[in-house]
């Protein structure tokens, strides 16, 4: 019998991106699927793949007969649901924070680390961060060509990174300032804004719109954000790379949705642009955009609603050894979130 | 008598700004001021310090009995006329590209190297490249005391540095664009732009509003844009650091004015993050916000319109030795061009 997949957060920002993904994909080994949400939420007619299906509430026996059961959830609802999934035979696959960094829990990026699927003591198996996500197929195929040693990252991060209401502040704070002339004395953005009841109550800590925030997550220890943090020790993780040296700086921009970060890498051996040109086109997962004569480089705006990993701007760091700077963009509510969250799925029944 | 001072490019973008800066000195060395400006634009009148101007035509009599004269100008503008200026016995204090990186040209940075001013065989001083400039206060204080070796460096890069095209593009983009939604699909944004007529010419090389484009000037050997060359050449001739290492990925970001950057900088000694905010406390120019846990770090809608080079996110690299991870922001107008051409001016009758 053909397996049957739960999607639990069915109805929220990540959820519905997963959705399309669901009735966009050429392969579907899946029987019946179920879609889980709060119980607010429960009743909702959702279509998938032509089936009209009714929204159920989180509940144990939702998860009875299921093989995978998808979260994309908060990570207190991951923290809780995840262990009942898993007890009640699926295995769960999270998109949540609540069990990347544990030992008996996979973090798995299949171009990368499809192999660790397969052991999973706890029938969880976890979904990187978006951040991270966003450049691992580009880098894992330069590491396992050239041992990937030092990253030095920016990160260039979109408001749906924060979920619906991310996206939602951003584009009324874009409606609040677009026509005022916002850009010629500090606090004009915070005018406008506060003009149209914008001033509180915002998911980032500073205006979003024609501005930049270099802040993601909560504070860490010593002045870094989680989400900087986490671009280092899932990177580690996920590459197999216990000592490799990470600096990350997160900053949030203007863009509603795609993550593009600036990267510079540094491997154990020597490789060229060309070298690294002919490993990212033979990735099926990466598409290489890399011609500026011509005007060509990835752009969050050409990149988002997709499924690849754009990767262009690659040059040979004229002043450190065996280094690579590059600028990768990815959709990072498909591949991001939603889509390497189905790919670990659709992997453990392939 | 008081020196005179001229300004060629009094109506262009950054010569709007050197406007306002003269109109607010709280110091004034100056006699008699002249503006100067393409024959077009003569005639205009503009008032500085209470008195009525009257724009004069660049010709080479402009400069007779000029002391120092600043230009605003394009590099082609100032590569003819910053020598027939300094032939009439002026001292040209340049903004443009024209002579940053000529060996009997100096490239100062009042904080950093104002002694380089006193030594100048053509006549002519230059000022630096607005990205450069607006990490050099806070690079040059941290360099005085721990010894620069290496900078890996990403640019969030505002509208503005484009001049009042660039300027002008955000702002029409932005309106096109603002109430759709435009963050789902590839494309969105392009179409968006194409039904408001913005298909084509604009100083960007790809949408800005709700995106980032990682590219800021013309493309040179092996990939590399000039911006990021000018990152790495000027800040090794302003710092005196010849074998500085340098890379940088420079990317505009939807920001009308106040470049940031992302900055990884490792030391010949180790630094910590309290002696780091004590040398940025110490120095007049860098205004230090860095309380994560309060909200409090940089952004341009903060930063904008006023002299300061802000920084914060100062954080040690937990992998990298004798390295700090920060960001800083800068007007570019004002420090990043106008500002430090006229504290060049002014420290050179001081």
């Amino acid at each position: 019998m053909a397996p049957t997949l739960a999607l639990v957060g069915a109805t929220g920002a990540v959820g519905t991106v997963m959705i399309d993904i669901l009735n966009g994909r050429s392969t579907w080994p899946w029987g019946e699927v179920r879609l889980v949400a709060s119980p607010r939420s429960a009743g909702k007619k959702i279509t998938v793949r032509g089936q009209e299906l009714t929204v159920q509430a989180l509940a144990p026996e939702v998860f009875d007969g299921v093989d995978v059961a998808m979260f994309d959830v908060p990570d207190a609802v991951s923290a809780e649901w995840a262990p009942i999934a898993a007890a009640r035979g699926a295995v769960a696959v999270d998109n949540s924070g609540a069990f990347r960094m544990d030992d008996d829990v996979p973090l798995v990026v299949p171009e990368v680390n499809r192999d660790k699927i397969a052991v999973r003591p706890r029938g969880i198996i976890a979904n990187p961060n978006c951040t991270t996500l966003s450049m691992m197929a580009a880098l894992g195929a330069l590491h396992h060509e050239y041992g990937l040693r030092e990253l030095v990252v920016a990160s260039y991060q979109a408001a749906s990174g924060a979920g619906q209401d991310g996206i939602d502040r951003l584009y009324a704070e874009a409606a609040a300032v677009a026509g005022k002339q916002v850009g010629e004395r500090a606090g004009d953005v915070r005018e406008a804004l506060a003009a149209a009841g914008l001033s509180g109550d915002s998911p980032f800590p500073a205006p979003l719109a024609f501005n930049v925030v270099p802040w993601a997550g909560s504070l860490k220890e010593d002045g870094w954000a989680s989400e900087e943090l986490k671009v280092r020790n899932e990177s580690r993780k996920i590459l197999g790379i216990p000592d490799l040296k990470v600096s990350a700086t997160c900053v949030r921009v203007p863009v509603v949705t795609t993550h593009s970060l600036a990267v510079h890498a540094t491997f154990e051996r020597p490789v060229t642009v060309a070298e690294a040109h002919k490993l990212f086109e033979a990735e099926p997962s990466v598409v290489l955009v890399d011609d500026p004569a011509a005007g060509r480089f990835p752009t969050p705006a050409d990149v988002v609603g997709g499924d690849p990993t754009y990767v262009g701007r690659v040059r040979q760091a004229l002043d450190f050894p065996n280094t690579l700077d590059f600028f990768v963009c990815g959709d990072n509510l498909r591949k991001g979130a939603a889509l390497n969250t189905y790919e670990i799925a659709e992997a453990l029944v392939s």
